[in-house]
């Protein structure tokens, strides 16, 4: 593994033999660029090479202590926060040298730039951290997957050969048939594990988390009392710490010897492979379970999407087909049936006739049939088989991936980091110590052992966290009145400049109106969407930072994933849920209208019904979010930063650095942005999801457009982290996490909104009582006519009748659409009988679906178990072969 | 510990030293008595001791195979069954000589009764499958528990001393405020365990299951190709097998020197013990952790059960304080108002005037007032905190019974079994092998190795189990028809018998009509269902064994709880479900009623209301089952039947040996109960969850009810597990399994229900309606008037008016209950626009309080964590101290 073209691109120590796992960088500032070209022409036999072991062939001996270092730091004055951090350097890592890792620097020469420190954990130490980290790897035992046999065998084989263009062309490490069984490292069983050479035993990833796991508890106790590389990190001590990439991602030699990060570039990050399955397995080996399980979802997510789409396609061809002969519709257009309406605004507004309305009729009729009702359950069940598929697929990856049996808390990643605060709270409890105790924090010097100073220190009490909370909240309901009020602004430009359109005399803008003011507004409304989505993106963040300060990672994380996605979640949907629920409401009746501002009347829905008005809506906004998030925030700022970090960095002297000699992978992987986490990735998809599955009764083509977005997000997301980032740490982990929790969530929350939605937004129920109580032919014939209320001229109100007299003044009575009792009726104007059984009606339907689809819910996710039989069954099989073995070397130890 | 006493109990091999674990029995059975005298005058040396260590020094030394099994077997002719059971057990028991236990039987001289086969597990066993079974054991290490400091502390004691009448006398084994850490066993690290008696390190409840384990795994294959103890017992071979108690129950000596048992038996399972808290950790340490959670679920559900009767007396009191004041109610018995009524019957019965059906008007308001409807969502919400405080509960139990951190596959002991079909299945496996290949079972002697010849054995195919599960359907189908034929049959009863009596001239019969109908009907239904409980325990039993025919234990007990579960759930509830929402309904309209066999009218609820019927149905059938199960069943027919044993078995000459020497343990337990699982336990208590649950609203008092019979039960269980049971095998439980999953669905069913009962069977809404939007006054004056129809005499179908003249025939209208449109109205009799608005209000308020409580519930579960943050933090605590000791033992290794 030491070809020496290895060790020029910087994968290994100088002495080509030993594999660099991790990197610490350190960042020389302030101190001009006096020596600059001296460090130019620096060539490799130049660098220190500081290791405990002098020769390769010794590299794994443990424990001499390494006490050279910060050699050449005399030579120059440094300032004392540098000397400081320099020392913290200093003892930091000789702590690491203790623990019995290896380690190589550059000469501390440079006074500008970064400075690289590379880590190597020698096998002793590898074996060490794998036994305590309880890392399963495969053992010499290995057992036959049984085949399945006849009908069964030739349809596997079949679907082998049909999916064989969608594979993705990858090495595969499995032999087909057979799984080697795994257990627990242990070194006592060395001779039970596949052990062809100690140097690959563990991957990159494994050792990089090795190597993280060390640098994560190594403590600084003399020099200042600290924990962690995390802290150091955030105090400045070092810049930046990453385990290296597996060198470049382009290929360029013969395709078999192409490295892990080339064949993922190949086939995995390009979008030309948009067809393919995701080589799920080898990004796990890369990147680790956490980011492997993201993509995973991300696949089974886009997968499901599939079937949802035609559905939703049908659904809408079911649409296109029958608009011609809807009767609704097909009476709303007759012009025989001449219904006289009401005027739309007060004075200026003409009365009209419903037929010209006729276009609207029609077109919601696409989004407005029996169909939608059958695909909101269909996708309320697509949203319930979508997690227990996801959990099946989980467990199938977890127990292929080798963390079955794994401890709960060991297996998160979250929960290890646990024993240890944030560097932020640290802070903050180091400054409540000193307000309190009066001395300062780095001679605080306790003779406690480095793993218990933590618990023995106090807690931040609710009452340093109660200012903290109280801006917490007090910020969130600001940002929700934001939200709200950009919701409200919204309608009220809707509101006036319809009305001031009204008015003008030109009859071109007249006949407009609608259109112009709906799609100004909406698109109005995404603008601000998209605005106030990277606020409070930025806000939650900051409030979680500092006003909250949780003590932990996971905390963290947590919290700021609910804030974030509470805000978010507000922002998107509250103009939605606006035109859905409360449109058209609070509009009044001719005659009583309800008025804002004195002046303006509150607005009506369309005269198709509100539905159409939802799936304008929804479309433009899930569209538009979709399409500027994806292509300018996710591509277009991070190359805008690249370029201009570039811009700043690329100094003269550097650029003639970088044509002298080929960067090694560490500069490289410098280069290259930090990782900074899944929860955007996450939170964008929830987002998504949720246009997916909340309002769907309204827009059923919702699902194929997340589709052809998330087809494209795949490759997106995987280009970025083969490309654009810095290596993540592999972190273990069983399973998504809190995202799973709010998808559940917000599939129970689909089921209520949709029921609400087809019962109130929809004129399904209405259709179906009028066809079955009041119709005298059992048809829909004349359900127009019954939907229409009349309304008596004389009532209106002074000064708001039409101006304009172009319908002759024959008829006394108007239309509107409303059930209320007729003019002559004793209690005219009040809401009719009709009404209110339209109204049980509804809320029957609401009860009725809500139930429904709960209960199949339920029965789906009891009916599908959680664990795959098949798993059962090698889980099984492993079991009882581990027992056989256990019980074997009882009997050897017996006869000994 | 070999006192000569304890030996001549018989917890002891004869040696009086070594521990009886785990007792085999079998029975000799048809060969008349004829050397029964013979045996009678057995002495305890007469005992053929036949161990693998022939003096009690040695007794640990394994590995000396005993073959001097069934001595004294060729002394008399043998049936040839008999043979061959004789030479199952002789290779069974060789087996687990092999397996390193050792063995004392009783010589096979006695031709009669029992025969007794003791097992003793040595410290070699022990440790090995200590080790093999990951049982955590208490380490030297142990650490400080933090003290509440301030404050807190005193608090605590304060609660400390409040509670000290509340706790039983029980020895502590923890020393208060230090706890050992606990470890997986393991032979490598014997010096960190505190092992100060190789005797008594491992309890007897851990002996017995060590010793089961082996039994559970041990194989015959040269006999008979068959595993583990079960099918032994199954076949017949064995008669029983269990652990000993732990000597008798009754308390002889000095209170100090009680045994575990005696202590169990005067701290808990005594009557007089019932205001104390249960000594959960002793049960546990003698009966397993399965039987422990049992108790302590059951504890915990009796402890929240008080409040919840406290709320509930509450509110009973404020039907009770308000009923003088109720406006609704007043103006029912105000017979100023004089509605003269239609007639409850046809021909028969006369006009009536509202006032005289005062007294239920007033009862009903005890039940049906607001503070129900607040008392339904406090028992929602209830029902959600006792879940969540259970899962606390779990977790804690779980942490101090050292379970965490076992994998969940080892914690459920049933999951153990899993690698073992049931021999039920075994036998039908074998006949269908027989059938395909016709060569007899005993003869398939396999090569395989013990543990995997049951994957190679094929599996039942849907195809063989196509007719079971259509025998299951078809069953289950059945029962329900039994049910609701057993409904409507007391339907019947009631219309016809209400019909006949309103016929009977004698005055009296007929004012007693509806008190004597009700009272005999709910108890005929009350006899029904105590009926049909027991039957269809028994079908789903036998369902389950021979249509089912699951393979293993665990698919076994889930699908019998399962099919029970349903099956008396809908048999205890079938009657009041149709009280509470079928009953009146479809009664009909004065001139157009629903008539069943030509000629009886449906039946209406009661005048005042639906509710109050529901609230008698519900009391009566709760306590009815509740006292009637509790003592008849559960006290009375054990004490019988163990009174028809003791009187089958007690022959003359059994008699006189029984005078002459004292039993030992073992024949004492052979003579108790065996332990059937804890199924019907739960079952019990989870039908009577349902009675607190699922229709509160209309039964405030029921779970003080329940609550009286709780803490009666809790100790009836616990005296028949202490006295009246085989001691069970200790078997380890992490959670209650699949009754969690059972209670969590009745809570949300129980959400639903509460909400249509509120909505539909209460006045509660109309009322509501009335005030806000009929009442003039704005008070709840007029509402009886609102509430009732106007008929019109002339409207009666021939022959349906009254007979009898005794009220004038001034009135032309008559009132029913019902909100229907005037004779007058140009639709007379259809539902008026008051139906509708009821209706609306009706189903607003069923998705209102359903959506309301669904969110306070998540809220609830939400807000609670899981994990007590005690527990979390003891646990981060443990693992630290597990981190340094891990790299203190490296450091250690590495100085060497």
């Amino acid at each position: 593994p030491s070809s020496p073209q290895a060790s020029s691109e910087g994968l290994y120590f100088c002495d080509g033999l030993r594999k660099v796992d991790y990197v610490l960088v350190f960042h020389h500032r302030r101190h001009g660029s006096l020596r600059c070209t001296g460090t130019a022409s620096v060539s490799q036999d130049q660098l220190s090479i500081v290791s405990n072991g002098n020769f390769p062939e010794e590299a794994a001996s443990v424990g001499e202590v390494f006490m050279e270092l910060g050699m050449a730091r005399g030579s120059e004055p440094m300032e004392a926060a540098d000397h400081e951090m320099h020392l913290i350097r200093q003892e930091f890592e000789a702590n690491l040298l203790e623990a019995g890792l290896e380690v190589e620097r550059d000469r501390e020469t440079k006074t500008h730039g970064p400075s690289f420190t590379r880590i190597h954990a020698p096998w002793p130490v590898l074996c060490r951290e794998a036994e305590f980290l309880k890392i399963k790897v495969p053992t010499k035992q290995s057992y036959e997957l049984r085949e399945e046999s006849g009908f069964g065998s030739s349809m596997s084989s079949v679907w082998r050969k049909l999916n064989q263009p969608f594979e993705p062309k990858v090495p595969h490490q499995d032999h087909g048939s057979t799984k080697f069984l795994s257990h627990c490292f242990s070194r006592d069983k060395l001779h039970m594990y596949n052990i062809t050479s100690k140097d690959t035993f563990f991957d990159n990833a494994t050792r990089g988390r090795i190597v993280y796991e060390i640098l994560r508890r190594t403590v600084c106790v003399r020099t200042c009392q600290t924990i962690g590389i995390s802290t150091l990190i955030a105090k400045g001590v070092y810049d930046a710490a990453f385990p290296l990439h597996d060198g470049d991602f382009k290929v360029t030699g013969h395709l078999e010897e192409r490295n892990d990060r080339q064949v993922l570039f190949e086939e995995w990050a390009r979008y030309s492979a948009f067809y393919k399955y995701q080589p799920i397995d080898l990004v796990r080996k890369y990147f680790g379970e956490k980011i492997g399980l993201y993509f995973a979802w991300l696949g089974v997510y886009t997968q499901l999407l599939i079937p949802a789409s035609i559905v939703g396609i049908i659904v809408f061809g079911y649409g296109v087909a029958t608009v011609d002969t809807n009767i609704p519709s097909l009476e709303m257009c007759d012009e025989r049936l001449n219904f006289t309406m009401c005027p739309l605004c007060d004075g200026a507004c003409d009365y009209w006739h419903l037929s010209t309305a006729c276009g609207t009729a029609r077109a919601s009729h696409l989004f407005d049939n029996p169909a939608t009702v059958f695909f909101a359950i269909f996708m309320s069940l697509w949203a319930v088989l979508f997690l227990e598929h996801w959990k099946r697929r989980q467990i199938s990856l977890s127990f292929s991936w080798d963390l079955t049996g794994i401890e709960e808390d060991e297996a998160k990643p979250s929960r290890n980091s646990d024993e240890h605060p944030r560097p932020k709270y640290e802070t903050i409890l180091l400054e409540k110590r000193q307000r309190k105790q009066g001395y300062s924090t780095c001679h605080f010097v306790s003779s406690m052992s480095p793993y218990s100073f933590q618990t023995v220190a106090e807690k931040l009490t609710w009452k340093d966290r109660l200012p903290g909370y109280f801006m917490n909240i007090s910020s969130i309901l600001f940002m929700f009145g934001l939200t709200f009020s950009a919701v409200f602004g919204v309608i009220i430009y809707r509101i006036t400049i319809s009305a001031l359109m009204a008015m003008s005399p030109d009859p071109e803008t007249k006949s407009n109106v609608r259109v112009t003011v709906t799609a100004t507004a909406v698109i109005i409304n995404l603008v601000v969407i998209l605005i106030l989505d990277e606020i409070y993106g930025t806000v939650a963040l900051w409030l979680t930072e500092l006003a909250e300060i949780p003590k932990t990672e996971t905390n963290f994380e947590e919290r700021l994933i609910l804030k974030a996605f509470l805000l978010k979640f507000m922002n998107a949907y509250a103009p939605i849920f606006y035109v859905a629920f409360f449109k058209g409401r609070f509009a009044g009746r001719p005659g009583s209208y309800v008025y804002v501002f004195n002046d303006y009347r509150m607005e009506e829905c369309a005269p198709g019904g509100c539905l159409i008005e939802l799936c304008v809506q929804l479309s433009i906004i899930m569209l538009g979010k979709q399409l500027i998030q994806n292509n300018i925030f996710e591509i277009g700022i991070p190359k805008l930063k690249k370029l201009i970090r570039t811009l700043k960095e690329k100094e003269p002297t550097q650029k003639e650095k970088d044509e002298e000699r080929p960067p090694r992978q560490w500069n490289l992987d410098y280069a290259l942005v930090p990782f900074e986490g899944l929860t955007p990735e996450y939170m964008e998809m929830i987002i998504q999801f949720g246009f997916v599955s909340l309002f769907v009764a309204s827009f059923p083509l919702a699902p194929l457009f997340a589709l052809l977005n998330n087809v494209i997000e795949i490759r997106l997301d995987a280009r970025k982290f083969v490309t654009e980032l810095r290596r993540p740490v592999a972190a273990r982990a069983k399973d998504i996490g809190i995202w799973y929790n709010i998808l559940s969530g917000m599939g129970k929350l689909s089921v209520i909104i949709n029921a609400f939605v087809i019962a109130f937004t929809s004129d399904f129920i209405p259709r179906l009582v009028y066809q079955y109580m009041y119709s005298q032919t059992g048809t829909m014939h004349g359900f127009i006519d019954h939907t229409l209320s009349f309304f008596n001229v004389s009532n209106f109100k002074p000064g708001t009748a039409p101006h304009s007299d172009k319908f002759p003044q024959l008829f006394v009575f108007l239309r509107y659409k409303d059930y209320r009792e007729p003019p002559w009726s004793s209690d005219a104007y009040q809401f009719s009988k009709q009404y209110w059984s339209v109204l049980s009606a509804r809320l029957a339907f609401v009860i009725l679906f809500q139930n429904l689809v709960m209960f199949l819910s339920l029965m789906v996710a009891w009916v599908i178990p959680d664990v795959p039989k098949t798993i059962v069954e090698q889980l099984k099989r492993e079991k009882k072969l581990l027992v056989d073995l256990f019980l074997q070397e009882e009997k050897e130890k017996f006869q000994l």
